[in-house]
């Protein structure tokens, strides 16, 4: 089967944005098509990844509205929901656009617009993608994150602070990104004395509300090859799920979901994780990005945070950089969005285009997750 | 490429139900198996047809409540929304899956809970798939039916009594569903006489507010063949959209996203209209039936009355039955469920399996139409 190729890359800035969804997906979508330097006609599927658009703003429909407004009428387009992991599950829906023979150009555009709403009305309508036996008794993602870092915590004897360094690194990455919604470094003391949310987690253990949107043109690698100056190639993608009800895992440190996604996405890429250069994770909370790196393959279990005690994940330092972009803790957390925009960061760094983040990398990863590992999308790009 | 099978298929019953959406898509889903004679664990990939559960229910995530309560964790799981069409959508989704070779084995369950919320409530839901530069001064889809309706009949000299016709023949095919709304007749002196919504169409000429949900087994034919006593194939599937803004078109009285999304279906399967043996058409309201025909090329322009009027349509004696099941009109409109709903009649009529609504068909057509043509999906369907 022929390859799928991304021949162009975007995302808007991201923060708090006067801006409503359709104005944030248009943006990147145009920004896209730009990059890839390829007129809206040629379009045939369109994408939009989000997850509530009509919770969050009473607006639905956002995936019609966008085909109109780029000017890719009569394309077919689809809005992808697989909660906070909607922006993976795009891609994997673009590329089985391409893989199937359906679509000879597919734009996906995430996106979310949040930032209007107060923390609690957010939080609340995310909550709701978790089972109502959990969020109806008030255990929301937050809560979860913090009862399994207490427990992998004390079972695996690690140290407060190594979360604390997720955190720090993540935003130090950040400072690099004009794009992200926080450009500050933050030490490990501010971290460490800021504002419990759910114990053991502080307030820098957290990603924020952010507007944002980002963008990926797919094509066959044969068009590719034709019409684009340079692209890369999808390797590898797969999702997977886990238990809708959390608590009914066997074991909360182990995100099953991520593991499955994860060996489906290297199967089919032929790479293991010894062969991957860098990786953008979904540190919605901090513990999940050790979490996602013992589930990949990283780190045996209840040994990642070693990796982040030994500098490993460092930008410019370590054996595997992981959140280049300063990741959603940093770069923000626009729900359809974030998934897009780790693949954007991945392509960028695949083509040297990464400026002051940029690492040495042929291999990328990108691992995209809904609710507390309730869905998950793996994708492994590489250079053509 | 290998062709795309359906092995199994089933509908809830449709109507006011005592169930939320959840419940109502395990119903379905569940059914849809044990018709299949496939277990669960079979199922890699898993997508759910669904406009608003969020909005209408204040639950999200429901492809992966529903990938955990049927037991087919860890398969991938997607929402798909296209609005009113996101059961269409889902078809050509779970097509891509299997065509793609990502899946051997794709259910899709679509679904809505639509009662419990007031008429008010639900339409102000669905208005919100349209521009708001149109539903927000009050231009809801009924207005648009009602405006377009009003053209149509001017334009072509059409008696108002034939859209009365679409509605009574919809509700005589309903009375033999068991799983319809309304299983009552309905004769045109009762259509003609009810109270006008959106002059000059009357309460008649709407399809209800329902809850429902239908599920359809999808599998490479080469599968198929190994495990399954009987399926049909998906002989062609495509989709388009249309200005988003509706008031922007040439000519309102035409479909231009089904024209060209039949265009696509019908190329791909080698058919055209005079092959079709039977059809489900989105008759949300009465006008839309009459539009479809013509935008699929089944009448010429302002023609498609005269079908009506001279018993074309009709289920036993017509040359092309048109909505055997009864279609949106009485077996109701769950929007999720509508588009899988019309796959179910058209497989069940195929397979020799519609006991009292039998035709004699080999190859069927769906077409299952967002907001007012905003997008739309074709499909269809012939026996192995």
């Amino acid at each position: 089967m022929e390859r799928v190729a991304i021949i162009g890359a975007s995302m808007t800035k991201f923060g708090s944005r006067e801006a409503w969804i359709s104005e944030l997906l248009v943006e990147a979508g145009r920004a896209g098509l730009d990059d890839a330097g390829v007129e809206p006609s040629r379009v045939d599927h369109l994408y939009v990844s989000n997850m509530a658009s009509g919770e969050l703003e009473g607006q639905t429909g956002v995936s019609n509205a966008l085909a109109h407004d780029l000017g890719v009428v009569p394309a077919y387009t689809e809005r992808v929901d697989q909660t906070s992991a909607s922006g993976g599950a795009g891609i994997y829906a673009a590329w089985r656009s391409i893989a199937s023979g359906a679509s000879e150009c597919t734009l996906l555009v995430g996106g979310e617009k949040m930032t209007h709403r107060s923390t609690a009305e957010a939080t609340d309508v995310i909550a709701s993608l978790t089972h109502p036996v959990e969020y109806k008794h008030g255990v929301t993602l937050p809560s979860f994150a913090g009862l399994v870092a207490r427990h992998y915590l004390d079972r695996y004897d690690v140290p407060r602070e190594s979360l604390a360094k997720v955190a720090a690194k993540n935003h130090r990455n950040g400072v690099d990104n004009p794009n992200a919604q926080f450009r500050t470094e933050v030490d490990v003391e501010t971290i460490l004395d800021s504002p419990i949310v759910a114990d053991p987690l502080r307030l820098y253990d957290f990603c924020p509300i952010t507007d944002g949107s980002a963008a990926l043109v797919f094509c066959p690698e044969s068009v590719a090859t034709e019409i684009a100056d340079e692209y890369v190639v999808v390797a590898g993608v797969d999702g997977a799920t886990d238990t809708h009800v959390v608590h009914e895992r066997d074991d909360p440190t182990h995100m099953a979901a991520v593991a499955a996604s994860g060996d489906g996405a290297f199967e089919m890429s032929g790479y293991g994780p010894e062969d991957v250069d860098v990786a953008e994770l979904h540190d919605m909370f901090t513990i999940l990005e050790l979490l996602q790196l013992e589930a990949l393959g990283f780190a045996e279990r209840g040994t990642a945070w070693e990796l982040i005690e030994d500098g490993e994940l460092d930008r410019d330092t370590g054996s595997i950089p992981v959140n280049p972009s300063g990741g959603l803790k940093s770069k923000g957390h626009p729900l359809g969005a974030s998934g897009v925009a780790q693949a954007v960061e991945i392509y960028e760094q695949i083509l040297g285009d990464a400026g002051p983040r940029q690492v040495e990398a042929d291999v990328g990863l990108c691992c995209n997750v809904g609710g507390f590992g309730n869905c998950v999308t793996t994708t492994i790009l590489e250079g053509a």
